[in-house]
């Protein structure tokens, strides 16, 4: 059975999140979304609520699965016997980032591999700080993410 | 069983792709190298001393085939009914047209995913472009090769 | 009046292009559609199935129109009495080729202002080249250019 | 008429700013510079301090008019009934969130089209921050800024 | 003699470092890492633990000195009577903000020449931060960083 | 004594050239400009008439000196006994370029050290290419080539 992850902090899902997690589904065995608990970024949503509108966020993909992971993502993936570890790519600015923490990631763990995946061009432009920074001002960000993160967003902001 | 492509020109085959293929195997079931018969950029060895050269150079990684393909790669996917089209990401310049690619693919055949693989450090600044250049002047490529290439260009050179 | 000019080789023409000049339409009060007639490179199209098939594919903007021109993209602005000529920019690859023509252009007629306008997402990924390549291999890309051009393509592929 | 927005933080106005300025009042009827006054950054100089220097640097084009505005970039060009929103283009990495940007813009409020404009190349190097790096230091930044704004920095040095 | 100067923040000094060292130590008499004291962005390690780290690590290359700095790089570039500002570049994102630079230092200091040096592929995705977030949760960092910094780092993780 | 050399085809020769130049030949004791004689690519000026024109519009930089070379660059160097190659730097797609040939010299040859220089912002923008492009439909080039150039390509259009 071959196991992949998809590391991250989801803050919050978006439908880019959800695309690129159905076309790993589609290629691995189980996929396991990572959730980063101990990252030394402040986030907007709480743990909790972003595991939580993940969970709301995936009913419907039968072979993947939530959990929650502190320190280095390879430490996870060992302990989890992930082969491949999914990431996906939008922008330029994107790919340098990700291609460095994939040729570090290599060094410290030769077994897990990193692949790429592109979301739908709809998606590309799309990013977890560009949902907060709009649903902050009100903006409609429905288009963009699960419903029950809209719905959610949208009873912070009342 | 899962099916992968790695399509491409392969004129020659280098060490890089070699490394992708290996990254390639350890994910997938199945992996069919598909060499371009009939492209319309003018390559430097034939189609069939291309084929060979690979031949030579993946003997000992099991779930590898070599396949020749014309016309689409999507096409040639569906034939295969594989589920995955492999390539190899170095490049910011590589990037953009992949996603061009990608995005191309995705619309003439959604079942088919394409998936971005990092080749080692060592072979990120590696292309067949670079290594026929330097070949031509009989410089020595021999760590940037498989040492069937290496041979048979030495050959070519006499 | 305003009048902005909308140069390129149109080689077909794409839903792209027609994406970029709907906005330029509402921006400036007249759009010149400039297909270049003396290009070095090669086309796929002749100069008049160009011109033909972009008049058949605007009908419905009001305030454009086709026109030829050889030699200097400037020289031919000037003539014209145009203020602004039209890029779209898609990709990063384009982007630095355009911010080069740009500043040379602006170094010939500094009364001319290039401007870029970006195509919705679904077209961000498109080209000419890549049109010309799958429709070639008889791939349908019907969802990417007007459906006169997806017409012409078809009959010269049979 | 046609009236576009010029948004931004201007922490403080650069010559870069003047010359996409004065590029966008020869293509615009009108041309309203939307500064930023709830920014989520911390800026440097106040928000009047911003205001003021932007007011004594344009004092010269005619068509040119400062304003504050808080909340959505689209719902200020809402009310503005603006029809382009101006951004200036240097470099790539600029590129990629301005891409972003403006297709979020896009379904925001379709009816707002974003045009990049590109300073001359002396200016393409420019930006706020590197210009609050260098006068923090004392070093003379009087080509780059308008010489209201170098002498309110010089000021402020002493 | 040429004088170059290196400066940053070493924050810490990784073995991409010491290869442009050495690099730039060939191609000039005498080269100073010029180490930053009073840079606004909060460093991981003290200033005298980055300079201690960088002594320790530079003992073998005989035309190398250390020394701090503080102000504006051309400031003590001129004071050093250094002819040749040294940087090393890995990724495209380096690139802009490193150009953005040179052009601003070249009009505060024209004596003074950037040059950029290419690190061996193997370091081309290292960075001081990615070391930082590695070591910070007890990943093996010793193939990037000199043997000094290394134990360093795994004292402090005690 | 450090010799550097500066490779390239000069076709023609720019002042974004000359002013790499003037800045190699400030930092290195002796700079060759090494005029590729047997490139693939087929170039507009002969190899005589590039080598005059740049011949012409060197006579005033002292330690400077024009040389033909054929095959590897590399090889050409260690002739020479050249410590350093010479690249003037301007867009990121020159970098990815730049880099992958600077990786590769430095694995045939490690005693010669890749160096960039960055041109002024004027010249940032600037290419043989589009020189040529302008030039040949008598566009005005008299700001961007030495005077000697200039009207070498004049006479040609007559």
């Amino acid at each position: 059975m071959t196991i992949a992850i998809y590391p991250g902090s989801f803050d919050p899902i978006t439908n880019g999140h959800i695309d690129i997690l159905q076309r790993a589904a589609k290629l691995f065995d189980h996929v396991i979304i990572a959730v980063l608990a101990n990252s030394s970024k402040k986030t907007f949503l709480s743990f909790e609520e972003r595991l939580n509108l993940i969970k709301d966020s995936i009913k419907e993909i039968p072979n993947v699965e939530v959990d929650k992971f502190e320190g280095l993502t390879v430490d996870y993936a060992r302990k989890k016997k992930a082969k491949a570890l999914i990431r996906g790519l939008r922008a330029v600015s994107d790919f340098e980032y990700e291609m460095q923490m994939a040729q570090m990631n290599k060094n410290l763990y030769p077994e897990l591999e990193t692949i790429f995946l592109v979301p739908s061009a709809e998606y590309s432009f799309l990013s977890s700080s560009i949902i907060k920074e709009v649903a902050s001002f009100k903006g409609d960000i429905s288009k963009f993410v699960p419903k029950e993160v809209n719905k959610y967003l949208l009873q912070l902001n009342q």
